[in-house]
């Protein structure tokens, strides 16, 4: 009751940022942002599309190596903002993507870590956790990720404490969620959340949506073998 | 077997198109999109996003009264092609949204009507199936679409055989899914029926997406009380 008077108090949230960069993974930005978009038709909401700059930001492989047939495949979406005039934001939501993999990021983590502290909520989809981690915001945090790139994901943050198995995990404002699909449960349990329940039902009925209501749910981490969670 | 030895012979799809217009639905386009940037690392596949213009599309609502306080909140995608322009197509993928309710789509609908005779297989999603079947292609044929505008959409075209339960249905090269995420559960048939039930199967695991397989699991056409099919 305490978070419901604190919620009631400062308001709900308005202004959302989705980060966006090169090679992100569209499903991981695109499935919260559907739940998203049916939201802003009750509550007002403005979102700002922000990338390092203003040039439209692919889902295409950058690293050929990741191409390796040469596929023409890919969708381009139109940043609103860049780094040096976002505006204030209430949730920054960070897809994932195995453009995450590229060492030319360093602008992106700075925004990420000087953006949080003025943040009601984080959420993260996938690797998009990266991000996070590497600005530091994670350390001492209870957070997951996709399942394929989990040791990886170990290696990049060691002093993050990892849930294997969850197919989203809230720690504070941080919400990180599993991989790519997943990024659809955590944001409707977001919605759930801080807007109510029945919205949240509402907006998985219309988008025909079998959401997944348990945060513990997650056979892809026994797909993966991944160790149970201590 | 007949139909393997078809497509053998014939060569799998290459050349896509997805189609857009203003207010689409952002799942419908990129639920499939996801899954297909996927199947493109392992297939040589080439993407054309196709508009009326080449200005950017975006999912905001053009109709006020569906925006009513306000909303700033969407997301524009960049068109490679528009209409006189595209090149030639093996599959064309065709979102829904709350778009098609505008009666200016006119050049939309010859698009499809004249690009539809050459393609190999055809997909709508959502109340996409509203393009193809004033385009005049779903007349006598077997078709689903979203279950919340069940009524609109047989009034826009009563020659059609609607399907009220189902996920999606396939009737010859057109495949016609229910509502926003079952457009994955579709194309992830899709890609089985074409690619490989294997291939299906390993890239729903990587979107860590639960895939409903069975064609005619329609849990919504009971929420919004369809009669049963005849």
């Amino acid at each position: 009751m305490a978070t419901e008077s604190l919620k009631t108090k400062e308001g709900l949230p308005v202004n959302y940022g989705l980060l966006v960069f090169p090679t992100f993974q569209a499903l991981d930005a695109f499935g919260p942002m559907d739940i998203l978009n049916l939201l802003s038709r009750d509550y007002p909401m403005n979102l700002s599309i922000i990338a390092q700059t203003l040039e439209p930001v692919s889902t295409k492989h950058r690293d050929p190596s990741l191409n390796p047939l040469r596929s023409n495949f890919g969708e381009s979406v139109v940043p609103t903002h860049d780094f040096s005039n976002a505006p204030p934001l209430d949730v920054l939501i960070i897809p994932g993507g195995y453009g995450l993999a590229a060492n030319d990021l360093d602008l992106v983590y700075e925004f990420v870590k000087r953006t949080y502290p003025s943040l009601k909520y984080l959420i993260t989809i996938c690797n998009g956790c990266w991000v996070a981690a590497r600005a530091g915001i994670l350390d001492g945090k209870r957070a997951t990720t996709n399942k394929s790139g989990w040791e990886m994901t170990k290696e990049i943050r060691p002093d993050v404490n990892w849930v294997a198995h969850a197919r989203w995990v809230v720690d504070g404002n941080i919400w990180t969620s599993s991989g790519v699909s997943a990024g659809m449960d955590a944001t409707l349990a977001f919605v759930g959340e801080v807007y109510g329940e029945e919205k949240a039902k509402e907006i998985a009925i219309v988008m025909e949506y079998e959401r997944h209501e348990d945060p513990s749910w997650d056979p892809f981490a026994d797909i993966y073998n991944l160790p149970k969670d201590t």
